[in-house]
């Protein structure tokens, strides 16, 4: 019998009239949308490349975009024909081709090549793809947009407000966004969320009682099982989980603000306080007062891309707390924060000093052989201090070898699995920094990290 | 294919030198037992008990003691038919009148009430007991014991030596005396393996490869399972099990000490070199060495025997090691010592001292009502240093209770079951010392605990 509570309308005016792009900022991107597409067509046909033509895809195709992200996707669709060497040179010929106008470029690579560029402003991607048949007979994974697109374009008319409202709620979760960094809900995915539930109003009410396992079906076509929390079955591919980026946190962090801001509807969970950096007296005495142990592995960031160095960090991360736990370590919580210049993953722990003394527990003393190798192993040697049995088994009290966490980290971490890019950088230099002397790291988006973390 | 090491007769010699009675000592001994049941005889006569007598039971009774361990059992025997307050009344009666010539006597209580005397040098138990016709309709605990004397002292004749030699082996593996303290092999348990085995040697050579599920069964005739390590069905009672008392650790020491001593012969196995009093100034070098939290938790030591002291010690030793383990602290060891005035339980942890921030994880975010509870709780408390999601579940850093040991020991301990006797003490006065404060400790006793400890 809970009463329902409505979003006031003048929030909602609020929040777009902050984030809803003005009829000027439309009318320049309608114009620099246009020109790509003529200059594909026209270095199609200069480069001699028939049947190829643009397709203007995303959130600048569907009316959904936020206010200054200037983002544009055009999308080269060659005949699905096409061999996939000829699509990947032709592609990029004509995306190069284009390039030449634009205020920078730069290579890009997911399954295939694609090409970045500033153009008037925008940053536009110009993604070669296949012209298939069906999104179930994709070539390659970026064949799928046009299908995507197709399917938001016909079903969001007078829906356009309420996909603002709702990618703008859910950055002020820090959910929205489904490259690896962030794992959460993209933008395709929040969109079908608000086809399926009617508005934002409707799918955030929804959204409070959601648990793991949630399954929406526009239509009705699931043909496998998914394991995800969220399983939003691609309208265009009765196979794939739209929502399969998205982690169990960034799920539960939707749901939770959505609670938040239902109990209490305010301009805030669209547009959190940023958060500002933390200054070296601030850090000194957050860090007395937690009074735990604080380690910072930092090492230069690999000049990658965010989705290729993401998943290595997370890796490096959990490296990390195995590494220490299994030496004795309590990890209380671990981060990772990566800038232009440097990389630093943060480790708090109960301590990062441990007793020179370790408690080494042996086989009972009743199985033969293995018991008496493990006490005549230890009982002559020097770096013990003791030995006796306790409940059954042999027990010899050691010397450890890592005393502290800091050594630990510097001498071992590098021999750990960390992915490619990570190892290479932590082979060329790493430093272990201990509580305090994290305030060497001045880098202002690293303090930000640092007060969140404190 | 093991050569059966022997051991050298030479040593057996040299062990059996030290602890065999002399025959002056066994001529001391019987003329005072001797005396003894001529004297319940006599009180028998003048308190007008009809149908009593006195029976010598135990080492003495048996020739297995120990040279200087002067211990004589007197039991006093009264007709099964006795009522039980007679036999305490009267039995008691008989035994403080010969009390009357004795150096010192004191009233003790076990099942009954009896009564312990000094007695022309020697430690004499008088325990009024019931004459039954069989161990298995015993009425009193102690009317087994006749039993035992019986049938060990038909089956001992020539292997009295190897009783001497075990015991004293048993002795030095610390394993010796079946009493809660020591929670060891009784001395009735000792006669009856070296009875099964045959012999000292082949009782040690047997042990070796004892696994906890031993079951000796003498009389073929053992009628109930029994739990404990090792199963000596009592030869007199088919229920009993007589090494009820063995602990799994002194069960272990024992197949341990067997293994040592025949890859090795040596006296050092039947006495071992006691150690010293550690001085203040290695414990402060030892405890550096060790590099780990060390609490002594000391109290007035309660004026009861040890019977009932010791099983409230240990269980008070596990009572503060759980309270510590539930706060978050690392314990590596316990010890308990009890003086005659002061009694300390050890403590070893990883450290003294945690972190303020605890991490308090909460239910997952999707279970209705307790996430939310959970959530409101915590998200306004002014000690809470964060909130965020991890796995799932909603988790708080909160401000730690007792981020100290020694204070969670002095406010929490006597809240916990303790046993009797130790609450009181405890609620008299406690004082916890920390790492090199131990060094207030001044008793000797103490101070070889410490030796074996540090």
């Amino acid at each position: 019998m809970e009463t329902q509570s409505r979003i006031p309308e003048n929030l909602k005016l609020a929040v777009l009239e902050r984030i809803k792009p003005s009829q000027a900022e439309r009318e320049r991107l309608l114009i620099a949308q246009d020109e790509l597409v003529a200059k594909v067509k026209e270095a199609a046909e200069q480069l001699d490349v028939p049947d190829v033509f643009a397709k203007v895809v995303g959130s600048a195709a569907r009316g959904t975009w936020l206010s200054g992200t200037h983002d544009i996707d055009i999308f080269i669709s060659f005949p699905e024909e096409t061999a996939r060497e000829d699509l990947e040179t032709q592609g990029m010929a004509i995306a190069r081709d284009i390039a030449k106008g634009a205020e920078h470029a730069e290579d890009r690579h997911a399954e295939h090549p694609y090409l970045n560029i500033r153009f008037k402003g925008f940053d536009v991607d110009l993604v070669p793809c296949f012209r298939v048949a069906s999104a179930c007979r994709i070539k390659s994974a970026v064949d799928r947009t046009p299908f995507h697109n197709e399917f938001v374009k016909t079903r969001i008319e007078g829906l356009e407000d309420d996909v603002l409202l709702m990618k703008q709620f859910m950055r002020g979760a820090g959910v929205y966004g489904s490259e690896l960094r962030t794992q959460g809900f993209s933008g395709y995915l929040t969109e079908l969320l608000v086809i399926h539930y009617g508005s934002f109003e409707s799918a955030v009410q929804a959204a409070r009682s959601w648990k793991p396992g949630k399954k929406i079906d526009l239509m009705k076509h699931a043909e496998i099982e998914h394991e995800e929390p969220l399983v939003m079955v691609d309208p265009t591919d009765p196979k794939r989980n739209v929502a399969a980026a998205l982690s169990l946190d960034k799920f539960c962090m939707f749901i939770d603000h959505c609670r938040e801001f239902l109990k209490n509807p305010d301009l805030k969970s669209f547009f959190p306080e940023p958060p500002s950096p933390v200054g070296d007296a601030e850090i000194l005495e957050k860090m007395e007062m937690r009074g735990s142990g604080q380690l910072a592995v930092v090492f230069k960031t690999p000049d990658v891309v965010e989705d290729v160095l993401y998943p290595q960090l997370y890796k490096t991360e959990q490296a990390a707390a195995s590494l220490l736990e299994g030496h004795g370590f309590s990890v209380i919580k671990t981060g990772v924060w990566a800038g232009r210049q440097e990389t630093v993953i943060m480790l708090e722990l109960i301590s990062n000093t441990l007793p020179n003394v370790k408690k080494h527990i042996g086989p009972p003393v009743w199985v033969p052989g293995h018991a008496e190798q493990f006490k005549a192993k230890y009982e002559n040697t020097e770096d013990v201090f003791a030995g006796y049995i306790e409940d059954g088994k042999y027990v010899f009290e050691i010397l450890r070898k890592y005393p502290l966490a800091a050594e630990l980290l510097k001498e071992q971490l590098s021999s750990h699995s960390l992915g490619k890019h990570i190892q290479k950088s932590i082979n060329r230099g790493v430093e272990v920094l201990e509580n305090a002397e994290v305030r060497s790291l001045k880098d202002p988006g690293f303090r930000v990290f640092l007060r969140n973390w404190l």
